[in-house]
This record gives structure tokens, sequence and C-alpha cells, in this order.
């Protein structure tokens, strides 16, 4: 979390120019968005700028989500809006960044301050003269919202990026067209102090800790999404291997833990996940949780239980240890003193098999849950990228075992739909040399299709799964009250002919069967060297589902059974 | 703006059965949404309704802007969206609405009122336990926001009904999932008064008014958006008509005077515009407006001059007479006192001549503006509903003369880009017995493309007018600062094979030569009456505008050399 200072020229840089120093300084090589009349002066900037490019999205919920799965890659990223009409279309993707803890430099272009100071009836306003309300409104969705000028800028654009950093948080800057071109004014800079650990603090809780482990050896890691979220993934896997303990993960924080590390478990998910993975969990006398936000999700409808005396709770900036709170403790501070502490559990970690570890089903069966997620697991390579969109594939993705450094990709707190498509197109944008896998359900994508569009512009060659069951199958299984439900169907797209309507190329198959999706899956891993690759599987039965699903579903009927 | 009282029956109707009893009182049989899984209990109760349909958009945005085209039409519309994700992506279409005055109410299933009480980490939140933030939001763009229980239900209702209808802006309204099947607690409900003229400001602002009038014919009316938004169109016909006056509409308050009525003169676009509007307009002793909004656009880049010491300003609910301000006066009490008064302007209406009215290009030339246009008005019916994109569409259509009894829908006020395919399908399912035009651009389209689906879906059979000019040709025109603006581009679709990819059928036609548009033309008006139809329009010369556009363009440079 270093504030890495941009280089200073001797005169001062514009606004707009000083902004672009800051956010390459920060590693930030694109920047998402879509043009409008109130920021072609920070576009025509950008466009003569060095270092940084411009990307286009379809539309600002888009360029937003794509920021989301750029940010989540490469720790931060940019997004930039046009006022009113642009930045309210964009407001879903930043509300998802903040339950999601990624943060985004959101940049929009506003109105000429001449025109905001007489409060003129301009267009992309509420008519009303109020040029403040859509700053206020983001106030509520972000760690920090500013209108930039030139006075402040030095100030503020440095405080925003570092509270973003801070708090992974999106944040919010406004700059009016005709200041984007002005000098900034050069002030002196009072230092910022990072927040840093409180060293008894963090002896008090080592000590407080230790107490709890010297007495068991039945201890058991967590990790969830803020070990993504705050770089703590390397702590995390050394902290398991050197206390010699079985690690889970939540459905948050999947890939937080390298699912090929020896320590690793599985995912912990209540009564949903896998048995074994439960048992461990739930009989153990000490947990340590690292990143953790116990949301629905995350506790599998309540079925999970934790006991929090039997609880340590490492969040970045504090640690909680049964009922004690110790503030000012660095997580990464935190897990390297209790490395220090040489403690070591004593036994093997206890052996586990996983959900999708055998290939099952005919070749000539259909294909279902049971027959594709083993191939989806069996195809995965090593540093993939797996962008999984929130629906039946978030359940069934969740249990499929990833290779050593997969980064997943998917919004399991916030969940919108129609997420994942620009996600897999801000991921391949992030990391080109990866391979990018986008599992996606017919119905998220009819939300969001056309940054496959723009996918195809900028040259991105990901392997499209779309599951293909005739309807919002996951609303179907969650509605236990009614099963008469005309508003979960959607209309029949043809989806192998996306990329051509687009106007662009792609590899593009249909399967049914298993045979049929072996082959797929061979011919696009061919394919995917040169083109983006589109498979649809085409379901028989629109309410076949993953395990996981399926218990979901029963807990929630058993549960409208006790209510009747 | 009568309070109509849904029928009581003995029992108390569920919370969800009052609202949608209050809403077809108001006349709406169509409600748009998304399915989500907090929303589950109002579609349930709702797919049990009598009188009542749920249409599914493909997207909350698309949703929204689909009302905004319906609530246009019919007065009132109605929106079920989910919390967080699904309210947050139709944010735009919401700013839209209260932007240009179309009164929405929107509903949002929230998640169970335990989970609120107990601060649950549950999704869709931003997971910090706050469950009002996004009503907090939507307060900054609704005329009133609130949280439904069955105690409040009978009061609350009605109450943002009543708002909503009187402001003309969105409501917000917002119910946990577990309330919506209890039944309301009946209470008595005090009677609300109705905004009613004050009789002594109402005799002292005719007499203002008259003194203006007795001492000069030199008058002219101006018609603008509130106009149609309050229900004043009849009389603002009326009173042109007994006071003998020249009509114009301003830009956003197009098709609020019938084009075909003789007193019509056209819009007046300040120096955009027709030069013989701006003489009519701009020499006039006293200026009738009904229904203003005084907008960049609606000024002309201030262009446009109204001297306030010779305006009469009708609003709906006062009026201003040079200086004077008399509150509590009704527009359409005013203007019925006007009429009253027996005022009469002497001498004819003066002739004009509209800028399309004469057809132009050779049959085998590429079709431009100058060419399209003329034959676009040439085609227009009676009753037509001529719904236009925000881009060059807007300013080449705006000088369109319209049929008699034309609707014109657009967001010239607001100006969001992607608004106007979702309101033609909003539009269709408003007004099924009438013909629905689209005149969208292809940068437009393809932010929400996919409500080309559902109207494919709904059985709608709109003609859709695609200007495929390779880009934002709007913003290329008003960037005058920059011509290396890649930012302008956009991907090359295939747009005919729109209706296919969407597993639909359609009528298709690409036209390129003025005779090419002839022809689609023709055999669209056939085909119109059994399938959606799609022309595109493919221009050779990007930057091929309508006069109005190439003025504004000449101005903006002007300015630029100046300030340079």
């Amino acid at each position: 979390m270093d504030d890495k200072q941009p280089p200073m020229p001797e005169s001062s840089p514009t606004l707009g120019q000083y902004l672009f120093d800051c956010l390459k300084a920060e590693g930030i090589t694109e920047i998402f968005g879509i043009p409008g009349d109130y920021n072609f002066s920070l576009l025509d900037t950008l466009e003569r700028y060095d270092g940084i490019r411009f990307i286009n999205g379809r539309n600002e919920l888009g360029a937003g989500y794509a920021s989301d799965g750029y940010g989540r890659l490469r720790g931060l990223s940019a997004l930039i809006t046009t006022f009113g009409v642009g930045e309210m279309s964009a407001c879903n993707a930043i509300a998802g960044a903040s339950s999601e803890h990624v943060p985004i430099v959101h940049i929009v272009g506003a109105p000429k301050s001449m025109d905001q100071q007489a409060h003129k009836l301009v267009h992309h306003t509420l008519l009303n003269g109020d040029f403040d309300v859509f700053r206020q409104m983001y106030g509520h969705l972000c760690a920090y919202a500013v209108i930039l000028t030139p006075e402040n800028a030095e100030q503020e654009i440095p405080a925003a990026i570092r509270i973003a950093k801070q708090t992974r948080k999106p944040v919010y800057l406004m700059v009016a067209i005709d200041l984007v071109a002005k000098p900034i004014v050069r002030r002196a800079v009072p230092e910022k102090k990072q927040g840093a650990t409180s060293k008894p603090a963090l002896e008090a809780a080592v000590q407080h800790i230790s107490g709890l482990l010297n007495g068991t050896s039945n201890v058991v890691l967590l990790s969830d999404v803020l070990t993504l979220r705050f770089g703590l993934r390397d702590a995390v896997q050394q902290l398991a291997l050197r206390f010699n303990m079985p690690a889970a993960s939540l459905m948050l924080g999947k890939s937080s833990f390298d699912e090929r590390h020896p320590n690793y478990i599985g995912v912990y998910g209540g009564a949903f996940g896998s048995d074994q993975v439960r048992n461990i969990v739930e009989s153990a006398e000490c947990v340590i949780a690292v990143g953790m936000i116990w949301t629905d999700i995350n506790s599998a409808k309540d079925t999970a239980k934790l006991d929090r005396l039997r609880l340590v709770d490492i969040q970045p900036e504090f640690v909680r240890v049964g009922e004690a709170k110790y503030e000012q403790v660095m997580a990464a501070d935190l897990i390297a003193a209790l490395i220090g502490t040489g403690w070591t559990r004593s036994g093997a970690v206890p052996p586990v098999t996983f959900p999708y570890d055998m290939i099952s089903g005919e070749p000539d069966e259909p294909i279902r849950a049971a027959s594709y997620y083993p191939r989806f697991q069996r195809m995965l390579k090593d540093k993939d990228i797996v962008v999984v969109e929130t629906g039946t594939f978030a359940y069934g993705m969740s249990q499929v075992r990833l290779p050593a450094g997969a980064d997943y990709i998917g919004q399991q707190g916030w969940q919108s739909i129609g997420y994942a498509t620009p996600a897999a197109f801000g991921a391949c944008m992030a990391a080109p040399d990866r391979r990018v896998l986008l599992f996606t359900g017919d119905g998220s994508l009819q939300l969001t299709v056309q940054e496959i569009s723009t996918m195809l512009t900028g040259g991105c060659r990901p392997i499209l799964f779309i599951l293909n069951n005739s309807g919002y199958t996951i609303e179907k299984y969650l509605n236990v009250k009614t099963s008469n439900q005309p508003y979960n169907q959607i209309p029949a797209w043809h989806y192998t002919q996306l990329a051509e309507v687009f106007g662009g190329q792609a590899f593009t198959a249909q399967a049914r069967t298993n045979r049929e999706l072996d082959e797929a899956i061979a011919a696009a891993e061919q394919a995917q060297t040169s083109r983006l690759c589109i498979i649809e599987l085409i379901v028989t039965d629109p309410l076949d589902a993953p395990d996981y699903l399926i218990r979901l579903r029963k807990h929630l009927e058993r549960q409208e059974r006790l209510k009747g």
C-alpha cells in the first residue's frame, strides 16, 4: 500500500495530465468508459497521453463491470463516464464494487464550471439547477466523492487514490469539462501517515491466539474475499503450511487459497457444500479466518456454523479473538508474527475427495451438471482466469477444484446478474497473456451481451461457456412458493450467431451430449489461440443443477414447510 | 388529476393486492421489470392478479426506459426491480424520468424485514448492514421515496401516486419480500386537498396579461414539454385558435402543439432552426409560453432569445407575467380564463415553409440527411408514435413536420443515448393499436439493443430506422476541439441480423440510395402489419447531418475561435 508519487515536472501539468500521471503511477495502463460531450476534454487529454489507453465499452454498466474485473486483477482500475446519463448507468457496477471491495476510480466529466455556478438548465441534469446531486448519490456508494479543481487536484487526487487502496472501495472524482486542461496549482503536500500496526496490540493478540492454539491440534484455516482484495494470498498460504493446518475457502473467497496447495480441503458451504469440509470446519476447536465477511452466501443461508468463541477473525486492519478485538493490527503483520511463533499442528491434514474429480456421464448421454462440471475442472490450466456469473454456474463452479495460480472472478456478494461478461472483458484487458474463461447463463448474458462486441473489437480471445437452460433457472430454484413463474422465462436467442452479428469472428459450438462437449472443448482449446470461442451448452432439463443448488433448494423447501 | 380510489372490499387486501389495485385504478394495465429473488412475492401476487400484466425487460435500464415511454403516453407507469442490483441498474432511467417529468412508480422488492432489522449481511447489499442506502439515493431522484409496511400502505401508496401525478416525477416504493402478502391495516384516511386555483390570483394574472395584449397584435405562442406532461395539449390548441396567434413548439415540447394545426409555424430553435420561425418569435411583442423549461437545448445554446418582460410564462401551477409571479394558478384554469376574455389577434397567421416539405435527391444518389428527412415526413401517418433517439436524429427529426395526432417521444432534456429503443418498446405496450416508428443511431442502439428481443417476444411491430454512420456522429459534431477522436468509433454490427439472433422474425432492408430507401419504406409499410421491421440507413459520409446540426457545429466553431 505504498503511495507511489508521480514524477514531478518543473512546470505544472494540467489537471487531466496530473490525474493520469497519478493513475499511471499505480500501474493502470487501461481506462474504461464511454464518451460523452462533458468528458471530451478528459478523453482528448487521454488520447495524447502516453502509457494509458482508453477502452470503449458498449454501455456504462458494461464499462463499469469491466473496470471491476480489471481492478480485481490489477489492484486498481479507472472508469470515465459523462455527467448524469453516463454515471447514472454505472451505479450498479460501482455499488457492486463497493459491496465486493474493488477499488475503482470513477471519473466523471461535468458541465462547464460557469454553467454550474449559474445553475443553468443544461442537458444531462435534472433540470433543476442542481449539479451536486449525482456526487451526493455516489457519496453513498464510494469511500470518497469529491469535485476536482486545479486548486485542489494535487491534494484530492492522491487522497482519493489512497482511500481507494486503503479501503478497497470505489472513489468518485468529478471535474468540469473546462478545468481539465488547466494547469494544477502546486502546493506543499503534507505527508500522509499510513495505517500502521500498534506493537502492543499485535503482541497482545498473538499472545491471546497462542493461548487458544496451545492446547489443541484441531485448528483449521478459512480464507475469504478480503484475503484476495488486500493482497494477503501468499501470507495465508504460508500460514497454512507453517501451521500444518487444513485450509478451506469460503464462497466469496474462492481462489484466495490455492486449490492445489497440499493443505487445501475445499470450499466450506455449510449444509450445501462438501460434508467432509463441513465436518472438519465445524469440529475444529479453533478456526483462523482471514479476510472474512459473514454474508448469507458464505454462511449458506445460516447453515454454516462458526462458534465465535473459537474464532480468530483476522481482518485487514484488526483482529478479533473470541470476543476481544485488537485494533491497529495489520493482517500481514499479524500473520508474520503468528508464523514467527513457530507453532505447528501435529498430524497430517485429513484427506478429502473433491466433488468433481471424477469424469462421469456416457459420451452419448445428454450433458448434465454432474457431467459437465468435472469436464470443466479437467480442462482448466494453471493461471487461468475463471469468470463465473451469478446463477447456477456460481454454485456449481464453486465446487470445481481450480488449478494452481488460477484467479476466480465472480460477484458472490453483490450478485448482479449480467456482471460476468463485461468482467471477463476487463480480465482480458488486465491480463492479456493469460487465458480467460467465462461461465455464464442465458438469462444473465442477455443483460450485458453487447460487451462480447467489445471483446471482439479488442482482439480478446476468451472461451465463453453459455448455459442455455431456457430461463432464470437460479430464480426458479430460489422461489419455492410457486411453480407458476412465467416471469422467469426468457427469449430463446441464437447464441452462437452473436459474434457474427457483432461483426466479428469466433469459434462456435453447441453441445447437447457429453461427447459434443468434449469435442467442443478440444476444438476451442485449439481455436482459442487465434479467436474468441463460444460454446453453448444446451441442457434438456431446465431444472438440472449442481448438487450444491439441489441441497439449497431442499433446505428452502423444508423451511417453507415449517412455516406453513 | 382526480384521485381515483380503488374499490374497497370488506376484508383487507394484502399489501401487494392493494398496491396493484391502486395502480389499476390509474389505468395501468402493464408493469415493466426484471425478476429477482427479493421481488418474487410481488411478481407472484401480480401473476395471480387480474388486469395487470408483468412485462419482462432484458435488463433494468431497458425496463426503466420502457416504463418512461409508456408513462408518457398513459400518464403513469410502474416498474418492479429487485433490491440493490436491480434498482441500481435503473438509476439512469429514473433520473431521466425525473429530468423529463415522467411519473413512474418504481417498486423495489427488498430483503426480509427480519434480516433488515438484524442488519444481516445478505446479498444485493453493500454488505455493511445498511438497508436504507438505496432509498436515500433514490430520494435524490424521486419526488417521494418511502418504505411500505402493512400499517402505512393505505396512506403511503395513494400519497406516492398522488405526488407522482402532481409533480409528474418518479416515486419510489420499497417493500420487504415478506410483507407483500400481509393484509394491509385499514385506517380512516383523511381526505387530501387537490392543488386548486386561487381566484384572486387568477383574476389578477388575467388582468395583467390582458394589459399586455391590448395594445399589440404581435403575439406568439410557444408550447413546451410540460404542456405534454400535464395534459394541456387541447387547451393550448384552443388558445392558439381563439387568439388567432402563430404557434411554435420548443425542442423539448415537440408534438405538444399539433403540427397540422392552421396556426402552427414550426419548432423554434434559435440560430439553428428555421429563420422564419425565429423572426416571428423574436419580433413578437408578447410571447405566451406554456409549460416551458428553458434548457440549453430549448435555448439552442443561448442563441434563442426571449425577452422576459414580454413573456407570459404559464407553468402548471403558477404563471409569471414579466417579473410578476402569480401563484396557485392552475394552467388549465388560466388558459380557460384567457379564452374567456374574448381577446383575439387581428391579421392572418404569417405563412411559413417547413424545411422538409419537398422531396429532394435523385433516386440513385446516396441517401443524405437532406434526402431522407423529407421521406420520413412523407411516410408518417396520423396518430403515429415517433420515437427519436438522442443524437443526429434528434436534431433532424425535430424539423420534420408531424402528422395530426402524432406523439413524439424523445429525451431532449436528459439526453441519455440508448433511451429510445426501450422507450419504443414501452410505447408499443402503451398503445398497441398505434403505429410506432423508432429513429435511432448505430452508436445509441448498441447500448440497449437487447430490448429489440423484448419487442419480438411481445409481438410488437414497430418500424426501426437505424442510422449507420459508423460511430457517435453527434459527439464528433459537438467536439470542435480536436479531430482525432478514436473514442467516437464503434464496432460495425450487422444490424439487419439482430432479429434473427434474438430468435425472432423481422422484415429487414438496407438503404444506401434514395431509391432503396423509398423501396424499403414501401415494403416495410406492407410488412409492418405482420412483423417488426428494421431498415438500416447506410450513409457514405459519416459526417452527413441535418441543417440544424450543421448550424450548431458552425456556432461552436465560431465560439472556439473567439476563445482561441
